[in-house]
């Protein structure tokens, strides 16, 4: 079957290093209906529980320009307290202005993302204070670390966008490193990007470095999505300030916010699904409807992170069943809303081994049937988000690729039913010299990166190598093959001016 | 978090030995609907299709008492060959004797399966030549082997039956090999297993040696279905004489026949997925059609094996995106013929590595997602079923665990929503503590057997053991604490009469 090599990638480019043949870059849609494992009447009951935690027990907004816009929309703000309390007409209101599907807009306009509908974008993994690859091991984040999991990220077609900064650069004083790291993004990557919302001023050199780096004015900006931010609830039921001075920030630039209650089941939630999913509808919709308040159609996305703890150590876990579920059930929570969806690729693994992959199939699996529109952390999660590993982000790749190829529609017509192919052949042939197959040779399946299906003598003979070894080693080659992406060297130039400048000034000061 | 240890087990049991705590037993239900990604317009152009090929191409069916009992059915034999062509109305006619469901029954009734409906029920791996393990490595299969993946398959409660030997015992000869092997599975097992069709002989063996262990007369036996045999056609179009040969007992004798096409995309059907379902499902009616023939309402399931080769080389590949897309669609050709529906657990890694992992994920999330009611090599498949590995088995026995709570229906209700435990807890609370987590504390979430959710640190003090290894170590502690299930020491003495007698015979001397 070996024939011409260089000529059956149709399907592929030979971006990232002529070596990996990737699928060719292309948004995914999930062609199939949501899964919906609960019924209108469960999700019924979810929302109105929902509904009355927020007029019962209420939620703290730690700012007080949220607790002032709440109180000037008509939410109950207790005096003298953060606790607000909200009736459910107010959330309904606010939440009508949220738009169903936003354009998330990259600086290469070819990768800009549709946020919405059936569309699913993999972000890469983001926020781990660790690193870690085979050879050099598990390692605290480094600025060096940073950049190659952008420039991997830049390679890997299949990652659509970073969800954050894949791990935290800790050699990069904090004052200046989000403007070092957000430079990054725009010069290594022209891929979509999030900012933190850590306080109003580090959003604000954000949406600035966008603006030079995008080539866009004020106006323009305010005109089109270009960044996007988490905002974490501090589950239960609380709002922090700095996450709150962000979000007022990117909403009144008509930036994205994607509301993620961390609702862990049994600790930050009631140890019950339902109880868990309850509570962070409730922390979503509150949140969401503060985005909507401080800018009506301020574009947000439902963030489902519900997960439970074991209940022997205390300690998080991911990819369970009970995490699946909530994963899917997520999507039916916010398409009830009518907002986007994210989920998330998460497992508690402390390697790139057998439970880290079906750890994160279980939850990718959740996300795809819960028809996220943005899967973050979606390729180099590890140790339930302590550690980016590279060999895992290869790995995740490969499961993203084949999860991307499993969501394509199946042809039926009378080509690929091939009657005329099971005639030519008849009982007892083969199909491997037919025209019906030769015809298709280049492009008839999917073409791994990292799956080695050699029969077992060819691959020992070949070094009896691990999936986690080869994708180590095809790190290593995409790093060496990468190229930055084009940009016009005066926006290089101001970029670097303005780094220089706000770092002279000592960056942002105050957390 | 670390109360009592051992009172957290109320949803599992100590069979297997006291160190695993698994989930105890039960038959495993889908409650979602299926997943169809094809409509009813595609599913009628393919099975119109598989009937144009019975209709114009016809299938071999290489034995002559086949060849009759079709013939005289009214399909046309082509004189002088084995080829035979079918009008539909003659398959359809057949099918509709075939039963939705049915009823396979394990010596200890506890472990008897519906086979059918929404339940699924996960075989062991079978038929790998080769057996392995981290310490001994790759060798050909072996009675020990064999013997060890019967009592692990045994004491793992998420392996619901044997789908054939585990590992082909080579080192027993193969005239006898059966009878052996058929005492093991009665005396180390008490659940169903399978019966190999290959020729006339070791059917009726089989039948004998279930006589003898379940304690039946023949009528008896004729009543209730014991043993069921997978039946392979030789794609494209093809069924051997062996094959028919037991199939023919079989069904005389009201046991099951599971009938699989190995329609590999590329090299036994068509390189297009339509094309290689059309053939499946082409050679699967008209087998099923043909055990009908034989015995009226003898029961039959739908087996679906349709994957793809590696154009590179030729190489078979399993859970690829074609593999999985092919096992969603088999339930739907299944569910338009009304009979069960059988998948697997396949992947094509030549280690229980990550590849393992994402590739049998792939796999299973196809055959659940298809609702299959089979899912054959369930737990310690590796290399395209060229080995059966001891670390695979357990490792799988999580992922299928993972996979039966996944099914388990959220309670949503009063107590379940817990309101009164957000009121309770309030925000910037934890749920640690609460009446609510204290009530639930024992079987709230899942508890794993393989996976480590411990924080690196003591993860790395403890070993830093991969899954594998640690999957290692569970396979042989579950081996040292097995114990053999009861059974009369009478049958077990006349079960070793007739197996010495048979072997003093000479087993069967003719393959």
């Amino acid at each position: 079957m070996a024939r011409d090599r260089g000529r059956r990638r149709s399907r592929r480019t030979t971006e990232g290093g002529p070596t990996l043949g990737q699928l060719a870059w292309r948004q995914v849609e999930n062609p199939y209906p949501p899964f919906e494992i609960l019924n209108a009447e469960q999700i019924d009951a979810i929302c109105d529980t929902a509904y009355r935690i927020l007029e019962e027990v209420g939620m703290d907004f730690l700012h007080p320009e949220a607790l002032e816009i709440l109180g000037r929309a008509g939410a109950k703000v207790e005096p003298g307290s953060e606790r607000v309390r909200f009736d459910r007409g107010l959330i309904e209101e606010a939440l009508s202005h949220a738009p169903a599907s936003f354009t998330l807009h990259a600086r290469n306009p070819g990768h800009s993302l549709t946020m919405g509908g059936s569309q699913i974008n993999f972000a890469s993994v983001a926020s781990a204070p660790n690193a870690s690859d085979l050879h050099g091991g598990r390692r605290p984040g480094c600025q060096m670390d940073y950049q190659n999991f952008l420039r991997l990220g830049q390679s890997l077609n299949i990652i659509h966008l970073f969800g954050g900064y894949p791990v935290e650069p800790v050699d990069l004083h904090p004052a200046t490193r989000h403007l070092d790291c957000i430079r990054d993004f725009l010069v290594l990557t022209d891929k979509a990007f999030h900012a933190y919302s850590l306080g109003r001023e580090r959003i604000l050199d954000a949406l600035e470095l966008v603006k030079i780096g995008y080539g866009l004015t004020e106006t323009e900006l305010r005109q089109r999505t270009c960044i996007f931010s988490i905002i974490n609830t501090s589950s239960p039921l609380r709002l922090d300030g700095p996450m709150i001075e962000g979000m007022i920030e990117l909403a009144r630039h008509n930036q994205a916010v994607v509301i993620t209650p961390f609702t862990l089941s049994g600790a930050m939630s009631p140890a019950t699904l339902a109880g868990a999913l309850a509570q962070q509808h409730a922390e979503a919709i509150a949140s969401m409807a503060l985005a909507q308040l401080i800018n009506p159609g301020t574009p947000v996305v439902y963030g489902g992170f519900t997960s439970n703890v074991d209940m022997k150590s205390g300690a998080p876990a991911f990819g369970t069943p009970e995490y699946t579920r909530a994963a899917m059930v997520g999507g039916q929570l916010a398409r009830r809303v009518g907002v986007p969806y994210r989920s998330s690729n998460a497992n508690a693994s402390n390697l790139a081994d057998a439970q880290a992959a079906y750890e994160s199939e279980m939850s990718i699996w959740g996300a795809v049937m819960g028809h996220a529109n943005l899967v973050m952390h979606g390729a180099g999660w590890l140790e339930g988000g302590l550690t980016a590993s590279f060999e895992k982000m290869v790995l995740d790749a490969e499961i993203l690729q084949m999860m991307s190829e499993t969501l394509r529609p199946i042809e039926v017509n009378e080509e690929t039913l091939g009657l005329d192919a099971v005639r030519d052949v008849g009982p007892g042939g083969h199909f491997f010299g037919t025209a019906h197959t030769l015809a298709r040779y280049e492009t008839a399946f999917y073409s791994p990166i990292v799956s080695d299906w050699r029969n077992f003598e060819s691959w020992e003979e070949a070094g009896s190598e691990s999936a986690t070894q080869r994708a180590h080693r095809l790190y290593k080659g995409i790093l060496d093959a990468y190229e930055e992406p084009s940009l016009d060297p005066a926006i290089r130039e101001a970029l670097d001016d303005f780094v220089a400048r706000r770092t002279r000034e000592g960056g942002v000061v105050a957390a």
